[in-house]
């Protein structure tokens, strides 16, 4: 696992509604974050205000110049990102927020991937030279800022992966954004996070998380 | 049930978190909102902004004027609150918002009542000449404002009333608040919104919500 004490380099993938929130807990964390856009000149302010711990730049830079990054685009935008970045972050630490969400005719919130492949499965197969952890997807982006910082680490944040010394850096990651991990196990366990799952898109406590996630305590 | 297309006369006793966002949505909505707090003049500037729709008055004044009133004052407040208006609750409909939530030992989130007792049914027995109906308990306040007005109607908010007519109205004003009601029952049904029910402190689609709160579809 990477040194805890050391600064990592964080790129933010879409600085938008989660990305903003979660790239900012990880720059006043002392972590060195790059938001990453198509528009980084729409960023300068926001990014300004973290200065020196953030900067606002491409996306191609962002992937460049980090050894993390956080894809926080909308789930539509996987295309678009693969084109312009996938072949770059081969061999980097992947962590997907992006959510495959759809309405069934009933109403209810469902994933639109294929019955049976968790989301977390679907980005390692298309990042196959990336290391992918799936991560801050079950908390709705209003929260991301205000209780991470008000309310630290009394809110359980799930993850899930793959690659063990991976996740754990993801769950320092969450910690350092103020809330408290709970890992639930692979990527092919990691339906609880996802659209339609057990636990999206709620807060709980980690303990209440763990329950309703279906681990044993 | 009251005409629908008649505004009502509300008193949002607490305008914090909750009441501020949700009194907000009624005074857009149309209706006549009295913001009730012990330090009116705090208020000036917020209800200022919605004028002639709202205004920020004392306690006594807003349940005077009032025919609904929205209890959004913290749990540790109701004391303080009985003893300031509780005489003058008689009579009005009131929506308990309130939560009386605790953690227990292994960090769940947990109900302070007695087993078996729904804080619906507890403030029905302190508010004994009052009609209660519980609401606006479930969804975390910072998505109150946001999520009832960028998607509308989308998300469901659970209420629940032994009074039938109350009950209606009730509805009505979930609806003027941007979300989606659905009945839980009566007062001894309303454990689910409750802390540490099954749906708290949850969003749901309305669908979504029935499923988890156990009704049938």
């Amino acid at each position: 696992m990477t040194n805890t004490s050391t600064s990592l380099r964080i790129g933010v993938l879409g600085a938008g509604n989660i990305g903003r929130p979660i790239g900012r807990h990880w720059a006043v964390a002392g972590h060195e974050v790059a938001f990453g856009s198509r528009t980084p000149d729409q960023l300068t302010e926001f990014a300004g205000a973290l200065r020196p711990a953030a900067r606002a730049t491409t996306l191609a830079e962002a992937v460049e110049t980090s050894d993390v990054l956080l894809l926080s685009v909308p789930y539509s935008a996987w295309d678009d990102l693969l084109q312009a970045v996938g072949d770059r972050l081969a061999g980097k630490l992947v962590i997907d927020a992006t959510n495959p969400m759809g309405l069934s005719e009933e109403g209810r919130i469902i994933s639109t991937l294929d019955q049976g492949i968790t989301q977390g499965r679907n980005s390692a197969k298309l990042l196959p030279e990336a290391t992918v952890v799936r991560a801050f997807t079950h908390i709705m982006d209003e929260l991301l800022w205000s209780r991470g910082t008000q309310q630290k680490h009394f809110w359980g944040m799930a993850y899930a992966g793959d690659d063990v010394d991976a996740k754990e850096v993801v769950a320092r990651l969450i910690h350092d954004a103020g809330f408290s991990p709970v890992d639930l196990g692979g990527l092919d366990d990691s339906a609880a996070l996802d659209p339609g799952g057990a636990i999206f898109p709620h807060m709980f406590t980690p303990a209440d998380l763990r329950a309703a996630a279906g681990l044993s305590a």
